[in-house]
């Protein structure tokens, strides 16, 4: 493949991602070295970053838009479920020589159109080239009322645990995209898909569930690994039923084709979702909420205190109550292409 | 080569990471999605980041520990030219599946040198594998009193241009390592090399410059490319001489040794020192704060009007005063291997 011409960093940046700064003054424009960022009175900021990496977490043909939204909204996800409403982000874009300007073009509108969709800003950045592939890290900044952050390891004996939206699409859309589940019509597989591209991070109901959620976590390594996650770091255990995982009509109908993919659908990651415990007083208010909102939750199970032995464990119990056993606990990032 | 086993990222970041994180209670010992950070009073937190890539920015040979402080300092000294001081960083760490756990082992031993050294925690973080090279990406965050970073857009007309330490001696230190300068005694070579590796960004010095220096930039892309930036944003042009630009013993023997080599001393990347603009009033008090903090600062030229068509430019003169002309103005990130 020959070398395309890329225009220089710096009018790249002057061209694609200066006027992804506008409105935000503390980013002066990109035209300097560091932006400043102030949470608001009795708030306190809110950091994470996550990377994502071509041929690891998106495939090789996925629109420049696409990989640009999905990196800022993995973190818009994370920063959702603490309780964080985000406000901007720096990105760090690694391309090989290959990509030319067209593309990066293309990965700007997806930042334009998702900074809309979100209300976030870029406020810094930078850029190098690779022998590599596409890679990008986005840090994300949010803020919440300071000391209110929803932390995985807040959840208490007798909690509920509740999960948003539906569990598992974006498992079984990675297997139709792999050519593994078949027989399915065109419409779910095209839905399963489309879950499994592109996040759909739950930015308006996670500040909802601050003084409601004890725990929190978002579902991206799978929600038995986060589920894990939020045990381990409470020092509890979790008992929960498959039956009561809310799963989309087209995550059904893939799993009454083939009831194999029951695993794949509780242990694959990229859902997305939030995952959070509370307590039983609480369950009218997150009734209220999920009316509210528009966005599903679904009680799936409780927490309990971890085994004899102090190990904090997941249990999840199949339909006669019996629990099942899984090969794979979830996504681990050190793992195989998609 | 074999693939070596590498831990899982939940054993990685247990036994290497999260020691990174202690004394930062925000980053919740990284056991969470997200970290909080809040300025203290009166002072707002600055954002910014910075890759580094393997075959770029550093030789594949370095060792892991440099690498990861090269990483974390290209960072602080971006912080430190805005008179900022740092706090936290969040890092995003993409390595090959060469790579094994001795060297992440190592590449922790790094950071927690220079967090020692420089007093700033790691709050988050990511890891991904890649088929392509080393990639490390640091976000950091620091603080300055609100309203009060130095930007580079600040200088005015008649304004002094000063440089901190010594110019030159990375790019003098690449081409020593490229094997294009020879007839250097051991010792001058070997300074320029290390000054090439691993910078020695200015921290203590740059919260001082608040108050003093009205526009400041640290110098990677080279002295005359960054002050070229902040001529860009100041709408002024600069006047300099190379005469005055300060140089180490080492590199005036490499420029006594071949004279050619002037133009890579000014126009070389990776300096990291703070070039700052000041007016005439500030000089005493310049001068006492380099005796102070034991760091040169040496004024090298003056920022004037930019020309009659509004182009700001970096006029550099030599020894009879005739502007110098170069053909490259700087390192731009989009380049070739060093």
């Amino acid at each position: 493949m020959s070398k395309p011409h890329l225009p220089s960093e710096f009018e790249l940046i002057e061209r694609y991602f200066a006027p992804l700064a506008r409105g935000f003054p503390g980013a002066c424009g990109l035209r300097d070295d560091a932006a400043v960022i102030s949470p608001a009175a009795g708030n306190e900021l809110v950091a994470k970053t996550d990377i994502i990496v071509c041929g690891v977490d998106f495939q090789p043909d996925a629109p420049a838009e696409r990989v640009a939204r999905k990196a800022l909204r993995v973190n818009l996800s994370d920063l959702a479920a603490k309780g964080a409403t985000a406000r901007a982000y720096l990105l760090d874009l690694i391309v090989p020589e290959t990509i030319d300007e067209a593309w990066i073009a293309a990965f700007a509108r997806g930042l334009a159109h998702d900074q809309n969709e979100y209300g976030v800003h870029l406020i810094g950045g930078d850029t190098s080239s690779t022998s590599g592939p596409i890679t990008v890290a986005v840090s994300a900044l949010g803020e919440v009322p300071t000391g209110r952050i929803i932390r995985r390891g807040g959840a208490r004996p007798g909690d509920d645990v509740y999960v948003t939206g539906t569990i598992g699409d974006a498992a079984l859309g990675l297997a139709v995209v792999r050519g593994e589940l078949s027989g399915l019509d065109a419409d779910a597989a095209a839905f399963l898909v489309e879950r499994h591209r592109l996040p759909q991070p739950r930015v308006a109901l996670g500040p909802r569930l601050l003084g409601i959620a004890t725990a929190s976590i978002d579902i991206s390594d799978g929600l038995v690994a986060d589920l894990r996650h939020v045990c381990e770091v409470s020092a509890l255990s979790a008992d929960i039923e498959a039956r009561r995982v809310p799963l989309s009509a087209a995550a059904r109908r893939a799993l009454a084709a083939d009831p194999q993919r029951l695993a794949a659908a509780l242990t694959g990651g990229d859902d997305y979702e939030i995952l959070f415990t509370a307590p039983a007083a609480a369950h009218a208010q997150i009734a209220a909420l999920a009316r509210s909102s528009g966005v599903p939750i679904t009680a799936i199970g409780r927490m309990v205190p971890a085994s004899a032995a102090g190990h904090p464990s997941v249990i999840v119990r199949g339909e006669r109550g019996q629990p099942l056993a899984f090969a794979s606990e979830g996504w681990t990032h050190f793992g195989t292409d998609p």
